[in-house]
């Protein structure tokens, strides 16, 4: 199902790149960008022992960093160039062991809104050229002016 | 109120610390365990300039980090020696945004089961004294046998 | 942990009577409402055989009416005169099987806002003169001026 | 992305169907089985006044029931012939006033497991030809082995 989304801003992958370096939580991790496009955002993650829980996987709390900023800038390509996205709430379900070479969070618009935007995100473990899914999450996100 | 559980293994501080030891997410990030309880749990982190979002703020993902881990681990509390924990799926609110000198999640748990656990964690943000509720979560946690 | 919210309409309980009257789901499932105070409000269900699942338990989604709806009043209860209360997202952990003589849901603001409100529920069997927790819930309320 | 789950028990859908009908508060609420296919079913409910909150929506609580329904029996239809299914939790997000002639909630199986089933929902409300998505659920369903 595609989705027709039209960014009131023209420089929206500007302007999500520019913001993704500011989030220094993404360098700590080793996340980099991928596709941006009109609702809808992934971000990569390679594999690292700095970033497991105890029995080796990738902590959950990883997976949802990735996929919350998925989400949360999939939700901003389509806000207008004065604005600032939050994270109001999200819910995960994690299905399979984090276990891979490395991981895409892909974050999507279910549903635009002035304020209010529902995504709806996946993260996907890659090994050996298959790919499985680990997490799904559910997010709501709010709209605020620039100050 | 109180949560008179009585942990079925009594070296469980020693397990619960064993294991956060081997997460090692928790020492990229900075985290270290505080007080240990039967059925609640709880981890603090010092804000640090490289887990932040674009605003300087904890970033949501690491935010949820540190309250799955203290979930987890009061779960964790009221399971038997040979048990595994799992985190099968949460829920957080973000209520103010998470700036402060220090941050401190507790988890605790609500409804323990013999297979399925259900928690509650919040993210208490520390600044000049006072402190602020920044996140809420509601999680359910999973037991197995250790392989 | 008592809240002391102040209500800045202090007509707030006999707004929450006439709203809840207008609740016409209410009435098909014999739900009628409990105490009412700033920040928390309740709901009484008796047990009845029209509002089951299949095993003659309470359905989920009935569990879910009463209590959403308690947590909405509790959020609206902290609400200026000419506001509406929409719940925009919810999450339930269904804890133990709804069976007993009745239920009550107690929803609770746990941090109010101008326009969004995090509330928590919870949800009582009692059978035999015991209670036992059957539900819990998360809840995020939007506040509307009322057109 | 069509899912093609093959079901365990040739029987699923009679199975569906006499499951369906002991849920005496789909009769209260006056909804009926839509479709069913492995892994996926739906559940239609028409307009009616006696299921709304205050302002003649339907009640989230309503909303919230046939998805959920909808969901288990998508559960429901990868589980062996000895099976009971129950909702552990979920989460749904409400993006539109539920208005409408007639809704239809359609659950999915997104990750079927063992013991643990995550599945997601939608609700669309129908009216004058158009359809209009009303509520996002993702649920997590349990199995158990019938006593």
């Amino acid at each position: 199902m595609p989705q027709p989304f039209t960014p009131p801003d023209p420089n929206y992958v500007t302007r999500i790149r520019a913001n993704f370096y500011k989030q220094t939580a993404m360098q700590t991790i080793g996340a980099t960008l991928g596709e941006i496009r009109p609702g809808e955002v992934s971000i990569e993650l390679p594999y690292s022992d700095h970033i497991t829980q105890q029995d080796g996987f990738l902590h959950a709390g990883i997976i949802t960093t990735i996929v919350d900023s998925a989400c949360g800038y999939a939700a901003y390509s389509l806000m207008p160039a004065n604005s600032r996205v939050l994270s109001i709430e999200f819910k995960v379900n994690l299905m399979s062991p984090a276990i891979g070479e490395r991981f895409v969070a892909i974050g999507k618009v279910v549903k635009p809104g002035r304020t209010i935007t529902v995504c709806s995100g996946e993260v996907l473990a890659f090994q050996d050229g298959e790919s499985k899914l680990v997490a799904l999450m559910q997010a709501t996100m709010m709209r605020l002016e620039k100050e």
